[in-house]
């Protein structure tokens, strides 16, 4: 782990985007470079993805999906096939024009999202039914030339991977939409520790190209909300102008029905919104890089020698674990493991020593106490199970607290000026109304949820008659 | 897995070329796309390059070296700062001119290797002697505008992973060049079975920019040699021009030390032409995507049982095991998974249920043996392991066989010319010498090895005086 200097950070409370950018700095997760609006994913950063990705591809090789790695290229002919799709994705596309000393026949974008790469593969290698299901994803970095960037949230290079499948019928499609919605849905929840919305998007918040997008949406500590992960169903939309054909069950030659679904380095911006305070990150305990440091005080033999068994017996019942013996005060030390967010940390002095205990303080709510040294590592199975599940427990209730229901734009004005969050309303089912709430913050539609409650029988917007509830919220 | 169809492919002997282009489609490894010179990474190649990383990956890890992520783009200007540098590259990189519909104010060259964007950000992040070293390692894509292409061997955008770290002094960057040559060198012999020369290359072959390259060159079943990992130390000529500078022990202010090291998919590459035979790929048991494969032969109740149970009790100790139930003929199923080169098949029909046993058939040398079914599982760790062991001396003592001594040019005409391999003969250390042997039939320096031998005093080619021992081969 590379040193931190134990500065102060802006508090969150005080101006929540400078807070944000400290300890993205502080904790030394991301870097700028030369390029505008790319960044370095420096190690801390990139072993939380190294994490995350090794959960998520577990579970979509469970749901018998396959990885492959298509071309970073594309045509401009191929992204022009899906009028949608190009009108969505070419205005922020990189331009390749030239190889070498030599002008392309063809300009390349750089992919913003691969959909049509995968139709021009599915195109070749698909017969007949029995061809069908193809289930794939790949991990990789997209581009989208963006105006304005921060890291991890929006930049013009960013870590995702993209899940891309064809099937036989609307139905299997269909289903497969929403099972990996579910996936990523219990991944933010048992995971990364993060509450969600999940539901469809309107017809102007959704993919261009798609039938239809389901999303899940998460509130970040400041009220604003956070597009955390989506998953499209196509229909036909582009197996038509793909050519993406198979012979079917009753010998007729018929399209396929097609799905993708992504997730992207974005949830790192997450993770330090819902969960990091003023004194750094604070990780949950299934994706921390380190899960527990041990952190020794003043440097006697025994002192070291109890460190290092602590260090062995934790490492070998699995636990992510870092023994530091600097010599730096403990203030430091502890300062510097708060900013990396470590769950658990275990203080060892020759005072603990001489009593036959250590001190264990939790990061997510500071608590500390003395355990027996012989009891540390059943403690620690105990505490770094109560601090995931404490983690979800906090970040719920903040979202139930930051959850309003209104039926008139005076009180989401008043609501969105002063403690924002989400606003369940009514909606007509109209594009104006949906831009007249736009005026409010930029607000937009999150989603409609799975199941809508009854708010009332009118658009919060127009007052015409309701066809959803909707959820909105200011977005990043 | 895919299916796979039972056609036969040429005979590696007959044409070597169009060999390993059947076996690339037939074993599902590459799909060529719309654009030219880039390939999709089908499953069954990206599950074999995943192996790959992940083993490599744990080698590095345990060498100290942590993961990061740079961006893929690198601005003409960083690019032009170290002069040899640019002159490899620059004529071989894809240009992004335009983001969106804007002209970008400096184009931005797709990185063809990243020591340029390291050194821009090591020299940002290091004060002093207690920064360093440095060891990083990133798993990407990069991008050459190659004219002619072929899958894992040359393609446009190919995968790979680049190591690079800077240090206090150039004894320790130095051992770290050949700490990771080395690793490199176990990975290809206990992993992939491809024995190795290693040594250093020679000024012309050297890595644009570094003071010295170290390589690894392996025999191919032709007899062609292909470059197969490389490790390069720079000593200061990049943290000089890009301004890497820190405060050493002394207090003194110094430029870093520098290495990088790269391997990438050419080792499918390498696989599938080192080991390969003419009824498609064979893989050594500890990358193969699946080490077993059961096949059964007719499918009654009792054979279903008995597969299953032996898939189940293979997999419970840790091996890549798939059960093939399907209803294709015996001689159908044993092909498709020969061409995919999967290590061990085991056969069970009603036949060998009824007599107490299986057949257990190895991928490599086609050697069938009748195993009690109780001793399936010790029997199987005892063949793969044996496999993994045989391809290793098999294809060394190819490599061995097809190594000659010369000390003319008209026995290395002959040679080249029938029966192709490595040439062991020594050198003036000229280029020109270098340039005159690449008149029969483009051979080049693969290197100088560490431990030379003395063959004579002459120079093959000009007579002069000797001073290296160079190994040299034809190469893809």
């Amino acid at each position: 782990m590379a040193i931190v200097k134990n500065e102060k950070i802006t508090s969150r409370d005080d101006d929540f985007a400078k807070w944000y950018t400290d300890i993205v700095k502080q904790a030394h997760l991301a870097h700028y470079t030369s390029v505008k609006g790319c960044v370095v994913f420096e190690p801390y950063a990139f072993a939380i993805w190294e994490n995350m990705q090794s959960v998520l591809d577990k579970m979509f090789k469970e749901t018998r999906h396959e990885n492959l790695y298509m071309p970073m290229f594309i045509p401009e002919s191929l992204l022009l096939k899906e009028a949608e799709h190009v009108e969505g994705f070419a205005p922020e596309a990189a331009w390749v024009t030239h190889g070498g000393k030599n002008k392309l026949e063809e300009r390349l974008a750089v992919r913003p999202t691969s959909e049509t790469l995968f139709c021009d593969y599915y195109a070749s290698i698909i017969g007949s039914y029995r061809d069908l299901p193809k289930l794939y994803n790949q991990w990789c970095s997209v581009v989208r030339w963006e105006k304005s960037t921060r890291p991890f949230l929006r930049t013009r290079e960013f870590l995702w991977q993209e899940g891309h499948t064809i099937h036989e019928t609307a139905e299997e499609a269909q289903e497969e939409t929403l099972r990996m919605l579910n996936i990523y849905k219990t991944f933010f929840e048992k995971y990364l520790a993060i509450p969600v919305l999940v539901g469809k998007k309107t017809e102007k918040e959704k993919f261009a190209g798609a039938e239809y997008t389901l999303s899940l949406e998460a509130l970040m500590y400041d009220g604003v909300s956070l597009q955390s992960a989506t998953s499209h169903y196509f229909g036909q939309k582009f197996s038509i102008p793909f050519n993406v054909k198979f012979v079917d069950r009753n010998n007729k030659i018929q399209n396929v029905y097609q799905t993708s679904w992504g997730a992207s380095s974005r949830m790192i911006g997450a993770l330090i919104m819902v969960h990091g305070d003023d004194n750094g990150l604070i990780l949950p305990p299934k994706i921390a890089p380190k899960q527990i440091v041990i952190a020794t005080i003043r440097n006697d033999e025994k002192v070291l020698d109890v460190a290092s068994k602590l260090e062995k017996q934790l490492k070998e019942q699995g636990y992510r674990t870092i023994l530091d013996t600097s010599d730096k005060s403990a203030g430091f030390k502890f300062a510097e493991y708060e900013m990396k967010g470590v769950p658990l940390r275990i203080e060892i002095g020759p005072r603990d020593i001489a009593n036959g205990h250590v001190v264990m303080a939790r990061r997510d709510n500071g608590e500390k106490e003395i355990v027996d040294i012989d009891t540390v590592v059943e403690r620690a199975k105990i505490l770094l199970d109560d601090i995931q599940i404490s983690m979800y427990e906090k970040a719920l209730k903040h979202t139930k607290e930051r959850t309003y229901t209104c039926t008139n734009l005076d009180e989401v004005r008043v609501i969105m000026n002063t403690k924002p969050g989400f606003i369940k309303a009514m909606w007509c089912g109209d594009q104006e109304c949906e831009l007249k709430m736009k005026e409010i913050r930029g607000m937009k539609s999150r989603c409609i949820p799975f199941e809508e409650e009854h708010i009332s029988d009118h658009c919060i917007v127009c007052g015409k008659k309701a066809k959803h509830m909707v959820y909105w919220g200011i977005q990043y």
